[in-house]
């Protein structure tokens, strides 16, 4: 049965589609158009209450939440592909750690960025200059804690690859190009070189072409 | 080795107490003054850099976010106590599904109105009506997909309890008391017989008497 994973032209669920590349997992895009309100209609909200994207369909099984689907696949799939999980419990803890730390400190101010820059003017809605700055200092403090942390570690839960770092992937490309605000990775050596290993895996080049 | 939790008094932390009591896990708390921000000292920065509660040590092994934690005790003593993480992959799936929904669309706005309702009017800061009333709409909306899903199964993730519906307990116990908006769970028929029903664990009755 192959995946079907709904929305894929946006950013969160790049995370899926990175995470089935990287764990060699068959699957197919079903277009969503977010500008035409598909993701309102009656079908889509039956897949997803919520009407956002992603969610995916694999047989009877639908699942929603980008870094839920990572998750459930990393695990049915343990044994082939990338490792993702870490290799053991304590491992998978600090995986954990570090995918919640995205999802809660890093991913709100970098999503509030893309809003007001990216897609804010899209819309007509002027740029708000005073949130702007102050999402960015904070951004700024949480990159420290990351530069801290990857000056001991390659990656950020341990010297592995993991669903921890795959998570981060798609919005930070956003930060770096359409944001217009990579020197906040590139003023930090080891953001820097972290970003690069991550941001050239085979997997993020075969998205990005997609 | 006891597990020591850090600042055990304050809410999110209440989600780790309660998962170590459902799977019986010995534990001891650990003071720390937010007030007085002891979560800002160096020694607590060295355990948790972003200055947050809470972070546990379980010997040589340390791990912060409560929703990491949670997952990294559901699953390393997945045999003993109430098993939190459903009994298949595709279960856990559906854990981590409604654990993200806690994560990333309930609990945001319910942090929102505690810091507006109940934490500014202590430092002088006056209610944003505004903001409020904006939180408390998005709320009901979440609220009433919540209300649709759990018109179909007892608990979030499927017929069983699990972490998703744990996670939910904490900052819950808030909306209907200190935020005072009780009548969001009650007007709703299926949140509220789920909500009497959590709320009435006995580890929830432990970790209030603590």
């Amino acid at each position: 049965m192959v995946v079907k994973v709904y929305g894929a032209a946006f950013t969160s669920p790049k995370r899926v589609l990175l995470c089935l590349i990287e764990k060699g997992i068959e699957f197919e895009t079903v277009p969503v158009d977010l500008f035409k309100g598909e993701h309102k209609s009656p079908e889509y909200l039956k897949l997803q209450p919520f009407g956002s994207v992603p969610v995916v369909k694999d047989g009877d099984y639908t699942l929603y939440e980008s870094r839920a689907i990572i998750r459930y696949y990393a695990e049915k799939y343990r044994h082939q592909g990338t490792e993702l999980l870490g290799q053991t419990i304590e491992e998978r803890g600090l995986v954990e750690q570090w995918l919640e730390v995205e999802g809660q400190s890093y991913h709100p101010l970098l999503y509030q960025l893309v809003m007001q820059i990216v897609f804010n003017p899209l819309i007509g809605v002027p740029r708000d200059e005073k949130a702007i700055k102050e999402c960015e200092a904070k951004l700024a403090s949480v990159l420290d804690i990351y530069e801290e942390r990857l000056s001991k570690s390659k990656y950020l839960a341990g010297d592995f690859f993991s669903l921890a770092d795959l998570s981060h992937i798609p919005f930070t490309e956003l930060l770096v190009t359409k944001v217009g605000k990579e020197y906040m990775i590139r003023d930090r050596k080891h953001v820097s070189a972290w970003w690069d290993e991550i941001s050239s895996r085979p997997s993020w080049k075969k998205v990005t072409e997609m």
